[in-house]
């Protein structure tokens, strides 16, 4: 079984698109991750959930984590509008420290479960020709090596 | 908002249950991750999908990544079978590198977001008493932080 075989359509967004957008995207659809693509179309990064939720964190929070208890009560309005107008490229942390979590379309399933597993990522991305075609998201890996699918 | 209000029940394994049974739980009811609890109840791993994962990959795989390529026809019977007898404590990866996604029933939403994006977690487990109480998942701490829910 190969990642084409695995793959699902799987939303994406600019890095020049509103970081709100993302986020909301993600807790729309219930989706594990997210991947960004560049300008040009070719997916730069692999976003696992947790770390889209940082874009909703202020920087003040990240900055000093005892503010997270002080103002645990503060409105999701007042948090979401410090977020109006930001990109995703503004709100995105610094370079990934692992590698990115792309395969090819004929990547295997153990290939694809070894990036996952050393990316932490609950997604891999299935590229071809720098163009982004679909994800492979963990519970297609699970059910396929488990024999479930 | 606090954690009390926002975790659901959340199932847990044991550190000395079969590895197999960690993976189809996770399979079979979609979760983002699992609390892996030590003999006397208490949490002591807060495993992401992406980890659990791990059990099913052959070690000799993670020792030559390129085996993956190569072996990606192996059936899932014969993936599952090395890993059958092993338990939890055995085919763990080493001690976690970062902190335990743990927080109290009073903790705030945004301390839970900043945990969550810290660790790299999916789930945070809720704990009193060094009891697990419950789970507070990604999409549920999006939804309040976005005003959704």
């Amino acid at each position: 079984m190969f990642a084409r075989d695995l793959a699902t359509p799987c939303p994406s967004i600019g890095v020049d698109d509103p970081a709100l957008d993302a986020a909301r995207l993600l807790a729309e659809q219930h989706l594990p991750g997210i991947v960004v693509c560049e300008p040009d179309g070719r997916p730069s990064r692999i976003l696992p959930g947790s770390q889209v939720l940082r874009f909703l964190i202020p920087p003040y929070v990240q900055d000093d984590e005892t503010l997270a208890r002080v103002i645990g009560d503060q409105s999701a309005e007042r948090l979401t509008s410090a977020l109006r107008g930001r990109s995703v490229r503004e709100v995105l942390p610094g370079p990934p420290a692992g590698e990115l979590a792309v395969c090819r379309p004929d990547s295997t399933i153990l290939e694809i479960a070894v990036l996952m597993a050393r990316a932490h990522s609950p997604l891999v991305a299935v590229v071809e020709d720098a163009r982004l075609v679909g994800c492979v998201t963990l519970p297609r890996v699970l059910d396929a090596l488990l024999g479930l699918s």
